[in-house]
């Protein structure tokens, strides 16, 4: 089952890890089979929406016999390359690298953390989740040594762009940045952002947007129960 | 300066952050006016983008002057509700609700994290960043108390819908929802999803795309050199 296309849209791709924890909870439900549009029931996007999304990697199903959950589940882990196993380091042990430490010690699966490294000498040598602190200064000869994949980002902006520099020139393959920053490197490496700081901002946006709206429908029923009153009055 | 349009795009609203924090770095290097295609170069996006998104709330400047950098900063924190201050508590003090205290410690600016619920006894009563854990039971009398605006949802994913109905019953406006588990909620209450595992899966596909381009690439250029071979020797 190979792909049908090579270029697959960044909508479809940060799609696919949804459609997989659906198919992980599905399985462990003891499902074996779903059609598109029972899958569609259970996540939200329309079934032709499904369907289109799973032809661009080739199918994996027939329609009408509904697709295999397992089978659904391996083929996306394998697109999004879960199969294989990915060796990682973080970049800054204050606050931000101490939480996305913790984050990674409950959510390994395929990522292992291998180290840790930082600037403060304070901080050089001490242990965080098992792993020791490691000197910045040796980062690039780890990352080479080790064959490190993910460098994580977890620096203060004014430093994240020399980090990334760093990994690039170490050899990672793939960055994630949970630095304010937006990053430059070499084509052949990818970078995910995470900016958590955007993502409380969007949503201090939408309970304003709410709180909005609902005083608008106030406003207008308020306005309705006048005019309509009004109306009463004058049928008097 | 009011708002044109009630219904902005999501698109928009995901970009306001990022406008805000190139706004942060300009104003601290001491810029006062920008153009569209300033901050264009800047940012990556079209000068035409630009302007579109600003249009959207009502313009911020004068075609043909440039937008004051402090100006529209101001505007655009009014629009996203960052010229208030919102009261939160986080829900679960397990790793993952350590680390988001963790990160919250060092990232405040109007979002107070007020206190941490927890149902483990062993981690009730102890200390978090300066909050003492309180008994999750406790939640809703405290929320209404204290007049709290956002949860932060970091409760394993079969505990995640309970959290939000809690939560939703005891008045907040807004959820951060931390888990893997796509909560339903009133139609008054803000959901901003994190899904950390699917940023690192999407950056696990972005890195083995890559690779199958690099792979797609050093395989055509060999194929290239070996038809030109055959040409050169044709030639002589």
């Amino acid at each position: 089952m190979g792909r049908k296309n090579d270029k697959i849209s960044n909508a479809v791709i940060k799609r696919l890890p949804r459609y997989r924890r659906y198919l992980i909870e599905l399985d462990r439900k003891g499902v074996e089979k779903i059609s598109s549009k029972e899958l569609s029931e259970l996540i939200g996007y329309t079934a032709s929406q499904i369907r289109q999304d799973f032809n661009n990697f080739g199918g994996f199903g027939q329609q009408g016999y509904g697709y295999s959950v397992k089978g659904l589940y391996d083929e996306i882990s394998a697109i999004l390359g879960l199969d294989k196993a990915y060796k990682m380091v973080m970049l800054g042990a204050g606050n931000l690298g101490q939480a996305i430490t913790k984050y990674l010690a409950s959510h390994k699966e395929g990522f292992q953390l291998s180290a840790i490294f930082e600037v403060s000498p304070e901080l050089i040598g001490t242990e965080l989740e098992g792993l020791t602190i490691r000197d910045y200064d040796d980062i690039v000869d780890y990352i080479e040594q080790e064959g490190i994949d993910i460098g994580i980002i977890c620096v203060g902006s004014s430093n994240a762009q020399a980090a990334a520099d760093k990994l690039c020139f170490a050899g990672v393959r793939g960055i994630w940045n949970f630095s304010t920053v937006e990053i430059e490197v070499p084509v052949h490496v990818a970078v995910e952002n995470v900016q958590l700081t955007d993502s409380l901002h969007t949503l201090a946006y939408h309970m304003n947007d709410y709180s909005k709206q609902e005083a608008a429908a106030k406003e207008s029923a308020a306005k309705k129960e006048v005019i309509e009153g009004r109306g009463k009055s004058k049928k008097k």
